[in-house]
């Protein structure tokens, strides 16, 4: 026993040494960074029909939702936002989980069925990783949008159920998964195809519908879509959104729904105003496409290594891993805030800036946070 | 393919035919029943304190953290919880989670070493069992509350490092586990031990710091505490607290902390000031003991079958399913809202209601609210 501390801080010490110190940094509410680091796209988590629309049910409701789901954590600000939810996603219902990463948990587990083989793209996220984990299901890693790859793991398993799990933009890199090839690849086995659509929901597609949208597969019933509440909706929380029969089968044995405390009321009201204005948010989506087309031609052009961003997120690669958080700090220092992606929260082993192309900040500001990071470039 | 929404229908209609079927029942914010289903142990969701704080925060930061702990989501409102919250427990620090069943997760997980052993209590909470599930440890169910059990699943393995994973006071029946017995049967072997503190936060133990402080195990070297910030704190998420390098070792490389988005800054604050009215809370916590014993004498002596609470938890044995069902529609049906639990959400084949003890509602409502259930009974 006494020595499982002195275990942790010999992990701790290897992870100095190879560059992978995690530290928090905490900001306060008047920090005048420019945030090319969050995942708020749209602008919208300060947004004052947003904080209103919380402010009103906080008053009304409280801060808690005092239980779960089933006990008393359903309020009718949660009905109000997954009928709203459910009507832009193209689905035939859509259930609010507390967290994205709950509402993945439960979403791939209640998909599993004895037998069912699980096929999943090497690039996924914790959460979808996790959620095939904890299913218990037989799981296939596929290299990275690959589908000649998915469709020889379907293949394999002949009148065998499966379910093709991927995310849609993908949140390090930010390519977009061959969603409809997947979509035909999954239906010609006859499997089912789950899309986390959290980087791509309120940025893409008809209305900020999302990338399943775009793709035209909003309310296939061989599809499942996840999403968060927390990107560009500028809340918290997790959406599954599909037939009606699967999300009632969620509500009835869903573990990550039925034993969790419900989001707080105010959380879900403010999300509903945010789903509004994001359906509402054409300019803002063009201008986000601008930046981050703008943003790729000025790093580049000094000679940096960038992504080709499908939505909002541009992958910029580092030298290492003390490299990257060398430059992160740099940025901060100079008031702007980029994301600092190190192994093992990279897909592969290498480093990058991550940077989230948002709405929020000026386009002054934005311009501005460029230079700064082709300034502090190592 | 097409045969998974007719096998998830015919999966519902046995659930229907075994009573076991699950309804989401919205509430509005106006809804005047007497609350006797839902954690607001101490009435704080709805605490004018509470929501004044919780309103400033979003005045200020917005609704949502924007990202992850570790990108942009952690904010002076997070820090200023954890510091407050380790303060309470007792602990060298505290780390806040966006929800407790991610909380237990992540806990869990980081505790597992190679060889590690897991000994979980039969009538564990789900997060903890998906905790032990997903960790991939070995792990051993011993019988509820069975210290004996535990010692001996222990020296089975000897030289192995071990953790006793326990609830302090049980959600479904209310009854606290050994901790003491359990915590020296855990440092006999040289194991740690996990208590999931959360329905014991703010209603047990020194100025409600919960029932590991009220053991006298706060700060030991070889426990760590999780609990929700939902119940008795009226908010949303969940906490770990324990030592030092633990937590470190959490922050960087807890999946289920780095892969999520933060709770929203405004549920951080409107908890803090929950956490101050929790600790100045004696007068509520004398009046939460006073209105267990009157509910168990006053259902007792209608003849009853009701479990003896150690905190705030009452359960009342239901002849079965439907009839608990009924019981607990009949009782919504005027005006009180009582837990209805039923398989597979009772650690044992038995249904029943579970009342949760609350300061919220008045004395006369409270009282009203059980003669509600007594003239209610099947």
């Amino acid at each position: 026993m006494a020595d499982w501390l002195a275990a942790l801080d010999r992990r701790a010490e290897l992870r100095a040494k190879a560059g992978l110190t995690r530290r928090l940094h905490p900001r306060t509410a008047d920090d005048a960074v420019v945030d090319l680091a969050g995942n708020d796209y749209l602008g919208l988590s300060a947004h004052p029909e947003v904080v209103a629309a919380a402010a009103k049910a906080l008053a009304e409701y409280g801060l808690g939702a005092t239980g779960s789901r089933l006990v008393r954590g359903s309020t009718a600000a949660h009905h109000a936002l997954e009928d709203t939810l459910a009507g832009w996603l193209g689905t035939d219902r859509a259930l609010v989980f507390s967290s994205g990463y709950l509402a993945n948990l439960g979403a791939i587990r209640a998909l599993v069925r004895p037998r069912t083989l699980l096929v999943s793209d090497a690039h996924n996220h914790a959460s979808l990783i996790d959620g095939c984990r904890i299913s218990g299901a037989q799981t296939v890693v596929t290299p990275h949008a690959d589908v000649t790859a998915v469709a020889a793991a379907l293949a394999a398993a002949p009148g065998q159920p499966a379910v093709v799990v991927t995310e849609s933009v993908f949140s390090v890199d930010g390519d977009l998964a061959p969603l409809t090839e997947l979509h035909a690849a999954a239906r010609e086995h006859g499997a089912l195809l789950l899309v986390d659509d959290a980087h791509a929901l309120g940025v893409t597609g008809p209305a900020g519908a999302g990338a399943v949208a775009a793709a035209g597969l909003a309310g296939e019933p061989d599809v499942v879509v996840t999403a968060t509440l927390s990107k560009a909706l500028g809340g918290a929380g997790g959406v599954v959104a599909g037939p009606a029969g699967y999300v009632r089968h969620l509500v009835e044995t869903a573990r990550t729904f039925i034993y969790d405390t419900a989001l707080p009321p105010a959380v879900a009201a403010g999300v509903r105003a945010a789903v509004e204005l994001a359906q509402a948010g054409d300019d803002r989506r063009a201008e986000l496409v601008e930046r981050a087309a703008h943003a790729v031609r000025r790093l580049r052009a000094a000679g940096l290594d960038v992504s080709r961003p499908d939505a909002a997120v541009v992958s910029v690669t580092a030298p290492g891993p003390e490299a990257a958080t060398a430059w992160a700090a740099a940025c901060r220092d100079r008031g702007v805030a980029v994301g600092c992606f190190r192994p093992p929260s990279t897909p592969d082993s290498r480093s990058r800036l991550r940077l989230t192309v948002s709405a929020g900040p000026s386009r002054a500001e934005f311009d501005h946070a460029l230079e700064v990071i082709v300034e502090c470039a190592p």
